[in-house]
């Protein structure tokens, strides 16, 4: 954590940001967040992460009393007194403390900065591997705090060396648990449509690759495919070459998501200048 | 909130509780928890339910640091100061505040009172309405604090007049979103054996009538049955005679529901004298 956060009205010290543990962010699991980067001190795609945070915030019936551009000056404020040039920025709004201990009420709002890890050079250039899940998340298209399932099960993928999970259900896959999922069959690339939160770096790799299928994907043809890979705020264009014992393509990361990762690396230079 | 609460290490007022917002059972909605009442100052059932916490501690790999003894002593000593007769008391442990804003490290740890408000007579006599919902609580057998999906629905039944949800997955229904449920079809009662938390008032009703089926239910058979019940800590037996637009059985609490009730309050007048 950065030295200062935003907590519910004002500039605070992070240490010293605190939440009441009866809200139902905490005993229900009750909260939506956001979480993007500075590249060069610029909040990527701000618009983007806002506007997703803002409807979240509705769908969920929770009370964010910020609009967009007054949201937009609070990240800007920290941004400056954290020196935050290249690190992640999270926006949470709980649920409140609530009289029936159920109901949304009166929101916690808090906009944290921390530093960031990318990862490492040689997942780039190998590629890394998935465990596929039975598991659908639900209500999948907000950006929910509810993680409880992968965090339980974290302990177990990496125990198997492998970065992460790739959801599926009923033979078809959805996303990974913090990333969208992508492949690529004779040079066509094609991603999930539903059951996914839309991630806003795989809004970036749709403009980089406007071919791109968005549609129904199995397991089975993952498992085929030429290349696959993920994307994410954090992970950017990841290729995976394995999921649970079957190697993807030739077992390389492959010309495409090498291509799209230069493509958006470009793409986030001209904005960051 | 009753005045008192326990606080990771000692009593303090409960409005001076705090928990820091990076918490990853805020960020992540990763905590256990459970939840009990007192009759007459005795903590109904109080074994079960400390064994039903420390083993979704450590299904979750969180660290509590009291063990069964202690958390008993505590929870006596809340009983005494809170001057709590008849209420709730609930155990809370989250997934602490994490380097990489993921992992499970060290909980925080409280324990809370709080009034307790029983369903009307009204919804005893009459019964109630659920809404079936095709909907699956993942790792369902551990008392997590993931209640995203009932609490962000709650918006839906309330409005169709409904006292909770029916899950149900696949044609096999499973639990409501806070009580088990049990059917009864020509005498025979029946309750689901999979995917359902492992309630403490759903065990004492299988001791009052050990001839209970536990086994695989449809949807269709919940529809057809005679009679149909939900338990909880909180509803005790409360008779369901309505699911969706479906009025179950002649639409009036049958004679089983009836018998358990009063059985099960025999049961606690005894412990509770």
């Amino acid at each position: 954590m950065k030295t200062f956060c935003f907590a519910n009205s004002r500039i605070i010290e992070s240490d010293k940001a605190q939440i009441h543990p009866m809200d139902i962010g905490l005993i229900r699991g009750y909260g939506i967040f956001d979480f993007f980067r500075t590249s060069n001190y610029c909040p990527l795609f701000l618009n983007d992460y806002l506007d997703r945070f803002i409807r979240s915030a509705e769908k969920t019936h929770l009370n964010l009393t910020f609009n967009k551009a007054e949201l937009s000056q609070i990240i800007h404020e920290l941004v400056e007194k954290n020196d935050l040039k290249n690190g992640g920025i999270r926006m949470l709004l709980s649920g409140g403390v609530s009289e029936n201990h159920f109901s949304p009420t009166k929101s916690s709002f808090f906009i944290f900065c921390e530093d960031l890890e990318f990862p490492s050079e040689g997942k780039y250039e190998k590629g890394v591997k998935l465990l596929a899940l039975e598991h659908i998340r639900s209500i999948a298209d907000i950006k929910t705090t509810n993680y409880t399932f992968p965090v339980w099960h974290s302990n177990i993928w990496k125990k198997e060396g492998a970065e992460d999970v790739l959801y599926h259900m009923n033979g078809e896959i959805s996303e990974s648990s913090r990333s969208n999922i992508f492949i690529v069959k004779e040079g066509k690339i094609s991603t999930p449509s539903k059951n996914i939160l839309h991630g806003i770096t795989r809004k970036r790799l749709l403009e980089l690759a406007p071919d791109t299928e968005v549609r129904n994907i199995t397991l089975q043809e993952v498992l085929d495919s030429d290349e696959v890979f993920m994307s994410s705020t954090t992970k950017k264009v990841l290729p995976v070459t394995q999921i649970d014992n079957r190697i993807i393509g030739n077992g390389s990361p492959g010309p495409i998501v090498k291509k799209l990762l230069e493509g958006f690396a470009e793409m986030e230079q001209k904005i960051s200048v």
